[in-house]
């Protein structure tokens, strides 16, 4: 069986990039980020990603740090291929797609629509946030505009730099 | 001196109501809420309020749950006065009259504009949020667009039904 979790950084406020898409709110957490949230130990466990165009184009610029991970891509634009990606197009396409090639699991990485289309196709098994000591007042919310969900409070985790490491299950 | 304190339930993805205004969504965590929060003790500390014109007219219909606490209304709305209203204006003008009535701790109640204002006029002198197991997908945001602001952590506590509190200072 396949488990889609995110793990995502966001401003109390709800925001994970400014509105040009830049993450460089976070470089004066990326210290206490880097020493103590599990990184290594979460992608150790990671087969796939599943992120929107804009964040694969982005992770692209950094190079994929993913090394042979498998990349789905979130895209309305017909035939999208690139390096790294395995699959392309709406979320019922990448979850088939995700299912014939047996992951594990399976990292929905972002940006806001991608949470929100994995968020309503009801795919996510958890959700881990690291929220973020800082009110951003605007940009790239970390959930698109959409329907409700509950959730299940499973844990938090207070980490350096005033980070608090929340984990949910998704309820409905 | 008067501290101004910030004490809010926030949905995960940083709403505070739907987009009609309802704080219907609250309803299942109210016993949650009611049994653990330290809203009383909290309550005990405050001698007077400040909130936007909807917030004022929504706790009216609620009958002002505050007893003889002084109520400042934020309004752009010339000559603005009601019931248990000390002083109505702009942001400036409720700090003044505050100041001059000698209140020690003010509530800085909402919604997210009236956080917004005392936000940028640097007034906060702490913030506590309830960080609801929930993802509404859209309604009041509970802080209105604006600057970005840096926090400080100071504390995070874990309450019944998967809700967070978490303890702020406004840096910045």
């Amino acid at each position: 069986m396949t488990r889609y979790v995110g793990y995502i950084a966001m401003s109390l406020d709800g925001f994970i990039a400014d509105a040009d898409g830049s993450v460089g709110w976070l470089d004066p957490f990326n210290e206490a980020l880097a020493g103590d949230t599990g990184y290594a130990e979460f992608i150790g466990t990671i087969d796939a990603l599943i992120m929107g165009r804009p964040t694969y184009e982005q992770v692209m610029r950094w190079g994929w740090p993913y090394e042979t991970r498998a990349g789905y891509v979130l895209t309305t634009k017909p035939g999208f291929s690139g390096e790294h990606v395995v699959a392309a197009g709406d979320i019922e396409t990448l979850r088939a797609a995700v299912a014939t090639n047996g992951h594990s699991n399976v990292w929905v990485m972002g940006g806001g629509e991608t949470q929100r289309a994995a968020l309503d196709a009801r795919m996510f098994d958890r959700l881990r946030v690291f929220l973020m000591p800082i009110l951003l007042g605007g940009g790239r919310p970390c959930f698109a505009p959409g329907k409700q969900h509950n959730l299940t409070f499973t844990g938090a985790t207070q980490k350096p730099g005033g980070i608090m490491q929340l984990d949910y299950e998704i309820k409905e």
